[in-house]
């Protein structure tokens, strides 16, 4: 059998369930089906991933208890209360990463606004050339092109925009507690929620365009993390005790942001980096700082104006423009 | 007939020209190769397109007296005293522009160092999507990537450097007077010589990879420029009176620029800067800038510590980090 057999099987299956109010054994299936009772349980287990939540019971068989939300191009731009952002909304199935996808259109000219959405990535990208964890139907893997007319050294700014805007949906719309590691991490309890990937081309003193990917962690459920994640990372569902909507949450994220990047734009630095700081409790927390292979030890003392991270180190103060920040010591809790 | 054709037919036509000692008539080439004289003459212009220094005159014919050197990678590599830059390097008949070339291969994973050359670009790139002039087998389409440990705020300064070697190397072994316009033009008494195209790809805080397209006018002579550029471009044929190798001259450049590049990486801004400055006479000229969309009119104060222009306009001292500059008056002459 090939797996291009599998989708109708599949859908089969799924109509059996949805005919049955309530539990269904896997025997019963099994026949309805012309299966063995092992097919059924390998393709639950699929339906699963797919982000179906079905239950089984021992002698008593599966249910069907929630079909999963698709992400939909009309359910994101019905009402959708922004001038550019999502004027075109992309949605592919799988891709190998977002914003390798979004990349390659901005160089064929896709204009700033444009989304780009996949319900799975083969090679979901973190920053510092990681990975990001990318099961499928589960989160919000979000690429969006921006084409700012800034110069490069405030490029920076937009993905401290973009982890600000995640900051007060999260906290707004769903009464959560964010906090921004700098520079553009969400956390929730200390767990991280939702990363931010801004690739940038242009010409040395003239960005031409900005990749902005946000990656979300919406419905996966802590125990479908990988091992080393599930200390360091949490989602909505898990946050919340049930599952979101991600085309909602995508709606909300680009409403929230569009204004903050317009901000930018007109030049309110100021006031854009008192609203970050809202979110950002690091001072005074100890931190490893790795910047272009040389780690610095330090105590965070702020932010200066351009958004970078000024540390009290035993050399003295000094600023930190990029790299990877490891918290050994946090100052505040959550 | 067809274009495939005409190679063979070419080649042929330089064989009788080589045969030849002096001149040759067109009738008798024609007779040779069985051709019009018509035809013996379209092919000699596409000979001279070609870099083949044709000498013809009325009543005697034509005379074969310099054949183009070809781009050679031994010519290149062979005593190069670089340490990576140019320990590959590729080399193509034609391309649509090295950049473009090299920013494909870097994106598959091309080293710091690799040197994409050219005899032709169909679509040569200036700065700020400008075309950039890009006649056959005459000049020097260069591109070579870098990987600099350097956050974006610092990659301009690459260009600035890269047209600092150009500059010296056109001083110490071509006994030429060239002035740096900032950021990166090389000019001869005024006439440009060299443009540099830095490209930038990375992640917001961090560079990736920078491609650093360097073009110079070389053998092209000005009558062949467009008339558009006559009064503003120069090649160093021109200014010398005799043609120079490019192998020679892509040898310099690379030998040249290395070092200037790694001093960067130690962060010994402020010499490299000086160096810039003994070839940089903006002070007190008048100027517009555009810089994002906007015009800035001043006077030329000088450089700051990060390579900006610092500009004395009737709104006080402005910082101009990018952007197109037209000068209105020189005030130095060289």
């Amino acid at each position: 059998m090939t797996s291009s057999n599998k989708g109708p099987r599949l859908e089969k299956l799924l109509k059996a369930l949805r005919e049955e109010k309530g539990f269904v054994s896997g025997e019963r299936l099994g026949e309805k089906l012309g299966l063995t009772r092992a097919s059924i349980w390998k393709m639950v287990k699929k339906l699963k991933e797919k982000g179906y939540t079905i239950a089984s019971k021992p002698k008593m068989g599966y249910a069907l208890l929630r079909e999963p939300e698709a992400l939909n191009e009309l359910a994101i731009r019905e009402g959708l209360s922004c001038t550019f952002f999502g004027k075109k909304v992309h949605i592919a199935q799988e891709v190998n990463s977002t914003n390798t996808w979004a990349f390659e259109e901005a160089l064929k000219g896709a204009e700033e606004g444009e989304v780009f959405l996949a319900e799975a990535q083969t090679h979901g990208k973190g920053r510092l050339g990681r990975v990001w964890f990318s099961p499928p139907h589960r989160n919000i893997y979000m690429s969006l092109i921006l084409r700012p007319k800034l110069p490069p050294r405030k490029v920076p700014l937009l993905g401290l925009l973009a982890s600000l805007a995640v900051a007060e949906v999260l906290k707004h719309s769903y009464g959560l507690n964010p906090f921004l590691k700098w520079p553009n991490d969400v956390l929730v309890k200390g767990k991280k929620i939702c990363g931010i990937l801004a690739e940038a081309y242009g010409e040395a003193e003239m960005t031409s365009f900005v990749v902005l990917g946000i990656g979300i962690n919406v419905n996966v459920k802590r125990m479908d993390l990988p091992a080393e994640l599930q200390e360091i990372a949490t989602s909505l569902a898990e946050e919340l005790g049930h599952e979101v909507s991600r085309n909602e949450l995508v709606k909300k994220v680009l409403e929230a942001f569009e204004p903050l990047y317009l901000d930018l734009g007109l030049g309110k630095e100021k006031e854009l980096l008192d609203r970050y700081k809202a979110y950002f409790h690091m001072e005074g927390s100890e931190v490893l700082v790795e910047e272009f292979g040389h780690v610095i030890e330090g105590v965070v003392e702020g932010l200066d104006e351009e958004g970078a991270l000024i540390l009290r180190t035993l050399q003295g103060p000094k600023k930190v423009f990029a790299g990877d920040v490891r918290v050994k010591k946090w100052a505040n809790s959550w």
